[in-house]
């Protein structure tokens, strides 16, 4: 069999009589499918009681899918535990943030730190890897199914003891460690804490009044569910060494830390849902966070609707060409898969109106298969070419789910602060200068890149100065901003002055931070620009550092906005305030420049231009999403793999609205 | 006592010292009040423990009402247990859809499936019959009051199982109807299965995981409190067979399948209670839902308020003239009687704000009673001239509360789109073109009709498409909308293409649904006009039918938008969007033309003009609905029952503003 | 030692190494404070059992801040209990308005009718008072910290049964007072009642179905917390009875009856954190209630931000000025200090970013040190030359807390309605024309003024009538508004005719309320200009009482909207509607040039400008709150306190941008 990127998706022939799976069968022979995904809402199914399994079914829906030359990504069904296991054993059930014990129902609805959901998940995996271990079709394990949620019942809460004892040892590190003398929380004893939830710290899900309880909550939760994973990952290793597991991540998902999670995953796989208001940079975003959990491996796009989702206020039809558009995305970014939720449309409860490769009319002469099919075809005909291509990346964006945990806990200094702005802000502008971007962790190694962007770098956590610090006096240049170097891993403030750890870096002293409300706005000139600002505004002063722009306003009106420090032989900046796109390419481009990090690509507005490189052939990707079309000039000679197309430099590429070209370098 | 429209209402002297009874009747021989409502909320006054009773008081109020030759609509009390019962047996109190026990307190607090609520509230109605039911100016039982609300606590959970066990027979048949292999929700034992609620398959009142579970509890807890009715119901019968029973229903109130419930009511009563910003249109329209519940038997105006509410975000007096307007309304759509809530305004707690017919000035110099007088007279004046008079009506249009349920438990496609709204879309049409109409059930029968119009009828019930293909074929317009046919009663999806089994009637194939968020719009022409549309766009193919009008915008620009279908000897037509009330009216003024059902009178901008029949005399309503006088030009010849004044055809009929002109038509 | 303002704030060196102690003292001394408030969250560090406390470090701070010459603010520490507390005895734990449990966190986490919490808290005041009482530098007892908030539990529940046996009686004199008749409320036996929350009475948190109990409740909760605060007053009391005692409350609380709490405390004092968009006039009114609250009595400002808040939504920075400025303005109203929260900014916990004297860098070289250090040099020199001087006020404002409870329970009008509004109406009016005026409680004489104003007298409380009628009688005007007089002590409506008891006083009888949406205004026109008016349109008719003016609109159009009652030597006004600011400061200053009530000074736009009075010296407080220079004309001898400039009458006083000017007048 050819390798090829995976192409097919979740296929659940249990919720159908068997004489539809023979057309399933057929109709996915007419679409290029050669991938499913089996199993991974099953549990309640497979298992009937603590000792009886089931897996006929699953063993004639194995058989057929082999029969049909169908690779496997074979799930472990423990998303949603059984109701038998619910109505005995009422611990499997989670409580919710605000304490409310649940009942059986929906998904996503076991305690990780339920015993026995510890116990009967574990024994399922391992059933399942000695049932279908040996067939060579299972391409990966899938682990449950979108891990995600929290729970607050007191098997968590005796748990979350234990977490905290291993990691400060004494009650008196705790104490200092959480502030506890703040309002005379001192604790005398583990048992005396409780989790942090609407009944205990928290006034609303993100307003806590005592951070340091509620980061290591959510850095608890994390783990625990972690934990869940890591037991059914070594189930299935124990049988199956030889076959990688994954399980589908979902992007910027807060109450995980993926960067921790991946370590763990022997490949990255995700669910790609946007909402039609997301422009293509969030989307690109999404996929490089996701290509950087495994510092540039290329990983599984594992969802995608085909045609429309079910769960947005107004779910709006992917108009023609816009599912392969964004399939192509997807791999211009570093999927070597292309797969959907779901094969065939359920007909009953919260899913079926979501839409599926097989529509409830059954036929193949939908819209929506047709384009299927092309985008099978041409799959096909690609084959292995771009198969693990690498993104080379000069520039790094540093995301820290602990930063973006204690900056939203934070009260104050403004509401309107979120993380993800921040991020996207500094990404767009590098996303529309065509800049390949790795987005990196607090634990990655710096020593590739030529320009770190850090936005808002609330946290500092151990070590993290130390190798920003070398970072730039060896010749990087890091960009940081408002808000940054304020307080250590356990949400301390480090006192002597902001950004603490980083003043020496940077070469300031931020002395008070200006938190405006949006109808309060501020602006700075800038290499001959006006540019507007607002939302937070830090009064800096320059102790080693050059003062680029200054306030336009207010009473800090002429003291610096944005500073330029020079350390060793690199550089620093700070962007003390929030500013608008036009300042964040403009600043971007030139801090770029400087470093010698170029495009990929010339820009062309609206055009998304990606690079993979494999071995010493690059792949251009030309994705249009502008709503009409657009010309791009040929620099280099090249084909474009969909359509065999050739160019020589200087000619042009024209490419249709919602058009994408593949276009393989001729190698010199 | 000559027969008239009741007059009268919720009257409370058990609130006031006997003193103030004497003025009561007083007061309410001078505005020609000839009805009360006694004993409303008087089950803790009546009843101290299990075996005391406290009938004292009611028999001094019922002597002192027969005196004043009052008729009685009596009430059982049921609709707050007392306080003694719920610290006694706590099960009688409700749990909420949070899973939250509730205290005593408020009003609607009892939990239907409570076997220590059940038995006190039935034993209560009987004792009520027994000791007054040989009072014969009882004119009906008011059993309970405004029905309502909803249970989810365990006497509600065992109940629930039961009835289950009953509908489905099989586990087995139950799984298959809830489509329980999506997300593994396999039931093996009876005892597994939880209410939906908060806690298990709901993520917010209206978002359920799976809408089988959610929409057969609707249907439980319906079926629940019409038990707790038909308890009552059949003690107070086995007692006083002559007395007719009712219990004071509220439009269309969701939680209560009215249309099952009507098949145990002797007589149909209803609470009026518009906001102010109701169009008339919108209160017609539940006035037409009420007089169809009983295959258009004329029903009891039970509640109004005649000068205020207290509840509303700004409680707007009625202006002058309001009460009488609205009054006459109910009449023009099929009341006979004329009552209020309530006849004395009450000094403490949530309703002390209320309006009332005596004030608490406690005079007869107040501008509200006044009004109240003005009617009085008038009514007195009318006698029994319409009473029990019919509206004739050759269209209908279908409403049924499984649809409306399971239509908005749906998940997707749009978050705007209401039943309600897309009703008084079609209703608002025909009202504004003085059309009667009827408001039929799914099991109603259609020979009568000309013309049946059902919007959105997402759900086809067994037999119904049997009944339409029926209508249809014998000469019928049937007119239906997006999103019609979809599922089965079990809110499965009818497979093989929508819009189900309704696909042969309309001959047409709807291939994609595509929801368009408020600031997306489509348009098309037809018949010369331009029209907007948005909020749902099927794109649709026609099989047998006919294209009347294509979208202008967008993929499916030139795709159908409106369909004919040539059906038998009938017509089937789809509107495959929702588009403005512009287009409603042209469209229904066209269709209905076609059938020949003709306007009841010449339409006038704001002039409501309905049409009650006795025998073969007509009696039309004019109520002026404009801020200024209207005019209109008699048709035929006939006396305005109001003032006396006698009209040929081609007089002028001046209605001032807020004017009624009760026109009996001279009889050929 | 000089007597002078005290000047510092809320001191926490158990947050801090003892090497910082020392610095901290530094500081304190360049800045000039000489106060702090100590121990106020100590609890969990001093008791770390029911029989076990640490005191050494306590000591440790007392001795420090003695041999440093501060004067100490002594908190009892109670404002939060100790984990093992909760831990051990969950009774001290609240429940929340819905239900809810608490678990350990946050703070005002006691329930005040916990005995466990009762005798603890009181213990440990004793204690400190016998540990402490020697020290001759503690100038106050604090008692807890900001009390507040509500609970619901068990204790609760029962001590409330208790609380309404008292009050009442017997449960048939409840009943009538809560009027349980309606909605079939009938009570047999105490132990019927439940506490009022969302699982009995409420459906919102500010919507009940039975005001009575709800208002009761409230009234309850006031006491409940008030007798914890009691407990701790005479432990204290017993053992130092020569410290003043006083509690930190927070302006307009809801929660807590202040009027009521004042008879018990010594010295009144309050935390004053306004919110940016407060205008001066709103924050003038807080500092007029808490000074009319001990009659007249100057009260400590006892914390305010230096800089900057954590908890509002956009945590704009004090402008350079600004906490100068507003201190000022306490002084102005009746403050005789001035201190912070808080000195040395804490590094974790919720507050971390909440403003300090001393912030996170460490250093006095801020501009934040250098303004405390400013305004502290200042009171050093002002010395005790203010202090204890009084507002000699003609004009009172009537504010009661039991009116505000039922006003806002009220199920009807206008959800609009809100009593803090019609308030600051009024207020506001007064303050723009430099009117000293009182805030008064239902409770206090009137003998003093000449004009007396209670905006929305709802409530009549037993006596308040006849007060109102010899003041008036006596020659006093009395101004009130729509909704007057409406209901008794018990929220029950005074039949017979609004405005009940006033009637007779005010000369008129209002027959209906309209409360009109937003959308609906109506005008009128008085004194030759027009006045736009809306929110509620009461429509009366004059009995004794002129009409001054008349709606513009409506079915009441030409009624009168105005009234002015001559009754005795005095006359009563009653404005029937909500009116613009232009209306009321036109309307006022009508109503008190007739009375003679002269402003204390010339008003200039944005100067705000008080009057205190020691003995015979006049003290004019002029406070810039434009945002630009303003220009007074001194009207008398005096001489500038702040500067020494010296001023004769017809001499400019140019007041900079936020400048403040404090004019002794010489004497005549």
């Amino acid at each position: 069999m050819v390798k090829k990127m995976l192409y097919g998706g979740d296929y659940n022939p249990e919720q159908w009589d068997e004489a539809v799976w023979e057309e399933d069968m057929r109709m996915f022979r007419l679409a290029g499918i050669d991938c499913v995904t089996l199993n991974v809402f099953s549990w309640a199914a497979l298992q009937s009681d603590e000792v009886t399994y089931h897996f006929e079914r699953l063993d004639k829906i194995m058989e057929l899918v082999r029969k049909n030359n169908l690779k496997v990504v074979m799930a472990t069904s423990t998303a949603a535990h059984p109701a038998w296991m619910a109505k005995k054993y009422p611990e499997v059930l989670r409580t919710e943030f605000n304490g409310m014990k649940r009942k059986f129902g929906s998904r996503h609805n076991s305690c990780p730190n339920s015993p026995v959901y510890q116990k009967y998940s574990v024994a399922l995996a391992r059933k399942l890897a000695e049932r279908y271990g040996t067939y060579d079709n299972i391409v990966t394990w899938h682990i449950s199914n979108e891990y995600g949620g929290e729970c607050y019942c007191e098997n968590c809460e005796k748990a979350f003891r234990v977490w905290l004892k291993e990691k400060y040892g004494s009650i008196e590190a705790l104490n200092k460690a959480w502030n506890t003398s703040f309002w005379g929380h001192t604790f005398y004893d583990w048992d005396e804490i409780v989790v942090p939830n609407l009944q205990s710290e928290h006034f609303a899900q993100n307003r806590t009044t005592f951070q340091g309880i509620s980061l290591d909550y959510r850095r608890f939760n994390s783990d625990s569910i972690l934990h869940n994973y890591l037991g059914e990952y070594e189930a299935v290793k124990a049988v199956t060494p030889h076959i990688p597991v994954t399980t589908n991540l979902m992007g910027f998902y807060k109450a995980l830390d993926y960067q921790k999670w991946a370590g763990y995953m022997d490949v990255v796989s995700w669910d790609n849902y946007p909402d039609p208001t997301d422009p293509p940079a969030l989307v690109a975003m999404r996929h490089d966070l996701m290509r950087g959990l495994k510092q540039g491996a290329p990983f599984m796009l594992m969802e995608q609707t085909p045609s429309v989702t079910n769960w947005q206020s107004y779910n709006l039809l992917k108009r023609p060409g816009d599912m392969r558009l964004i399939s192509y995305q997807a791999v211009a970014h570093g999927a070597d898969t292309v797969m959907f939720f779901q094969m065939r449309r359920s007909i009953g409860a919260c899913e079926k109106f979501h839409g599926a490769v097989i529509d409830h009319v059954g036929t193949e002469n939908t819209r929506v298969f047709r384009e299927v099919s092309q985008l099978g075809e041409e799959l096909k005909q690609l084959g292995d070419t771009t198969l693990d291509s690498r993104t080379p990346s000069k520039a790094a964006m540093l995301v820290d789910w602990d930063n973006w945990w204690a900056l939203e806990y934070s009260a104050g200094p403004s509401c309107d602060l979120k993380y993800m702005d921040e991020l996207a802000n500094y990404y767009t502008a590098l996303y529309d200068n065509n800049i390949s971007v790795d987005i990196i962790s607090a634990q990655d190694p710096l020593d590739d890149y030529k320009v770190v962007i850090a936005p808002v770098m609330y946290m500092t956590k151990p070590g993290a100065d130390e190798k920003i610090r070398k970072f730039v006096s060896e010749g990087g240049t890091f960009v940081t901003t408002f808000l940054s170097g304020l307080v250590d891993e356990h949400d301390l403030v480090i006192t002597g002055g902001y950004p603490g750890k980083l003043r020496d870096i940077l070469g300031i002293w931020v002395e008070e931070t200006d938190a405006l409300p949006s109808y309060m706005k501020n602006s700075f000139s800038w290499n001959g620009k006006d540019y507007d600002c607002g939302l937070i505004c830090d009064i800096m002063h320059m102790e080693n550092a050059q003062a680029l722009a200054c306030y336009d306003k207010d009473f800090y009106e002429g003291t610096p906005v944005l500073s330029k420090n020079e350390f060793g032989t690199g550089h620093a900046y700070y962007v003390a305030t929030r500013a608008g796109q036009d300042f964040y390419a403009d600043f971007l481009n030139k801090v770029l420049k400087e470093q010698g990090v170029e495009p990929v690509f010339k820009p062309c507005k609206g055009v998304e231009i990606t690079l993979r490189r494999k071995e010493e052939t690059n792949f251009l990707f030309f994705l249009n999403h502008n709503p009409r079309e657009s010309v791009l000039i040929a620099e280099k000679p090249g084909t474009d793999l969909l359509t065999g197309k050739e160019y020589c430099p200087g000619d042009e590429i024209v490419l249709q609205t919602k058009g994408v070209v593949l276009f393989k370098e001729q190698n010199a």
